[in-house]
């Protein structure tokens, strides 16, 4: 940010909920809706959006399943098919009742997540041990009613993708929820977000409703709160048992699936945001920004600054970089070079007429800010390699300030303390009833359980296990 | 299909309908959803909805136009904004009154289009002339409430793209409206799907409500009737005015905007059917098909030819074709050939362990039913080349069914007789109210005026035009 000027943003330090809704509104990332908790998402932030779907969709079809689409719409007695499901969406159901200018018979839901009305068709295309594993995707909007909203991270409606498998056998159904857990959630998450989340399981009070067992990536904010970035279930038989999703197995005999279900949505741009972003904007890890680099005209006389500059995009271009040029050049240099800076666009590349005369180009890296001349007839063979090194020195740095913020405790009082501020670890059995109450009155919960070393609890048994907790969004 | 076996499809000749939700089922393309009027896409008419998604998305960009998300719950008191708007869209709507087990102080209706709640945020964003044009789209689901509905033809909720721009000038309007008709709708729909649509102006009658000019793509299906594949209309300034969307310009003067919107859908699924679909099912033109080849295995005793005809896979994927492996060899190779007709895959390639030892395998051709053999070493070369042939070959045959469904006519009573099949193009100056009436009662309408050489009416004078007539979807 140019010296001397007052702050675009409120600082970080200052109030960070209001440094979130300064970045939503001033990179021009998102809007709030007209009707109470939607949002509105804006071009810049949608084809971020856009990247994150690419990333996610292609591991989702890696690991083997389909997309399809279900219906928005679905009957409410389907809800009341299993119990828990029912008793934890209710408070949160949007409700229509009229449609085509007529009272409807059965009120409909919109969906706030497809279990139910998957489980229908499940039950009818799935009918031998041949038709399993059926594994299913679909990428969707969904709503959730939301009291107390914000934009990307408690939004009423929101967009996600959501798996939904059947599998012959509980074995089947836990691997394929681990496998999704992390070979699609968290290798985006850390390779392509740059966001070193920690995996685990919930606690049985924090699963999903109707879930058996809940695995998690839970990621660090910059404020020292961790963000949920997103879930896969084994959903036992209970949905298969409520809505009939059952096969003929191998000798002939009848027998009931097991299901997952599995989903990110928008609330990883909140996380993206919030992890990455800094006083003077958001950050976007190369692999995941729609531009990666902006090629700046700093000023021209003569138009030959611009071709010159359009030149570079092209050559970039070329090299597999996602350029874009900004030749704006009635707008003053250094407004633009802070709209980008907001926008938080990986490699800001300026020219300007005497750069062009020394044949070279001023590359400025968002991440840390370093700004090095470099030849014109370089810049495309290097910027992929200097991409690359921003992506891992922004991964290193959020692992580097998640790492800081972690604290092993070994007791409650302990924990209670630092989890204002990060995340502590602790050992599970000193979490009993009594114990979670207590970091409840601090706003801490328990965010997972993990093997001390970090992995999903899988086997292992319940007094060898860490609980990791915060306070969260 | 193999001979002495009753029919899998009812024929087309027999019973159209019954054709079309026959390959529907059988294809396994789609389902009824649970709510009345709602359905289920399955995952391989998914897969080809992505490819219509993933072409016309790529136009779309090229003329452009930026991606974003605006909400799917609208207040109602916007749509009462526009006086047509609302009178055209209120029979359809589907309206939220419970959110969050309450009672809603405003009921929010679910987007039936966008053009309300977009106009709202345009007002917000164009402030100069310098911040026009905008150029916005969604892809999106929506909802209006449909008393007959047939799968992807008319749902009550269907998947669509809705571009929304802004402009200075009603000739800058109506310029991008035709552009997107022709670049990106016309130019998709001939080049890719493969259907030779028409294009012209809607009627007012037929007009969008709200719109002030209705551009339109009209295809002919297999049973001479027409379906409208997209629209792209002209919103004069009603919209604008109604959301207050204006600009100060260069003399800074306020002004209002002039306001364009359009949109395809999933109901070109349903055109793709009918415009290609035989009695054996659905044929998928190979620009769009998902899956361009199959490598058929039709039979193996010691696992040699399934590896080879894994290799083709590879191979084939290497020269840039979609290929998939079908090696289910403990089906019947007659049932799966008989399935990947059905499904409408250009190329069928069929390997036994006597074409390998004679080094080739034998290709299939899904259009005309052409099987050639073709040595294993060349298929990877040849199956592009192929593949386009098939491509033209598919729109020099709907070409040629829709021009032989066509025919010129100088009366209205020749328009009524030859509409029960197909197009009737005769002169507009003819179809005055009564006229249109009397089409009417054999559930003809006029589906577009055009130029005599079939282009966009544009400024050509009232009386040079041709009305083209048919009963449609």
């Amino acid at each position: 940010m140019a010296a001397g000027r007052a702050p675009i943003l409120t600082p970080r330090g200052d109030d960070f909920p209001r440094w979130y809704q300064d970045v939503l509104n001033k990179a021009e990332l998102a809007d709030n809706g007209p009707v109470r908790g939607t949002m509105v998402i804006r071009p810049y932030a949608y084809a971020i959006w856009e990247r994150m779907v690419a990333e996610v969709d292609a591991r989702i079809k890696a690991a083997g399943a389909e997309n399809a689409y279900f219906p928005l719409f679905i009957p409410e007695s389907y809800f009341q098919r299993e119990a828990e499901h029912v008793e934890g969406f209710s408070p949160e159901l949007a409700v229509v009742t009229v449609g085509g200018g007529k009272e409807l018979e059965e009120p409909v839901v919109v969906r706030p997540t497809s279990e139910t009305v998957i489980g229908e068709y499940m039950a009818k295309w799935v009918q031998s041990y041949r038709d399993l594993p059926l594994l299913l995707n679909q990428w969707a909007n969904v709503v959730r009613w939301e009291l107390r909203p914000r934009v990307f991270l408690r939004t009423s409606e929101f967009l996600w993708q959501e798996g939904h498998t059947a599998h012959a056998t509980e074995d089947d159904a836990r691997e394929y929820a681990e496998h999704i857990l992390h070979s699609v959630y968290r290798d985006f998450m850390v390779e392509v977000l740059a966001i070193p989340v920690l995996v685990g399981a919930k606690i049985a009070q924090e699963r999903f409703a109707g879930a058996t067992n809940t695995l998690t990536c839970e990621a660090m904010m910059g404020d020292g709160k961790a963000l949920q970035m997103g879930t896969s279930h084994e959903l036992g038989q209970n949905f298969a048992r409520a809505f009939d999703v059952g096969f003929l197995d191998e000798h002939g005999e009848q027998r009931i699936c097991w299901t997952t279900s599995w989903g990110v949505s928008t609330r990883m741009m909140g996380g993206l945001i919030m992890a990455h972003g800094d006083d003077a904007g958001l950050r976007v890890p190369p692999r995941l920004a729609a531009v990666q680099a902006v090629v700046l005209v700093v000023r021209d006389e003569d138009g030959s600054v611009t071709a010159a500059a359009g030149e570079l995009v092209d050559s970039l271009g070329r090299a597999g970089v996602r350029a874009r040029l900004d030749a704006r050049v009635e707008t003053g240099f250094g407004r633009r070079a802070t709209e980008w800076e907001l926008k938080g666009v990986p490699l800001r590349i300026e020219v300007g007429p005497r750069d062009l005369a020394e044949g070279q180009v001023v590359v400025a890296r968002r991440d840390d800010g370093a700004k090095v001349p470099v030849p014109v007839a370089e810049l495309a063979a290097r910027a992929p390699g200097l991409l690359e090194e921003v992506q891992a020195a922004m991964l290193a740095d959020a692992t580097e300030r998640r790492d800081a913020l972690t604290t092993v405790v070994d007791s409650v009082e302990e924990a209670a303390e630092v989890s204002a501020t990060g995340f502590a670890v602790l050992p599970w059995r000193l979490l009993d009833d009594a114990a979670i109450d207590l970091l409840g009155r601090s706003a801490v919960t328990v965010r997972c359980l993990q093997t001390p070393d970090g992995e999903l609890p899988g086997g292992a048994p319940a007094d060898e296990l860490v609980a990791v907790c915060a306070r969260s969004y």
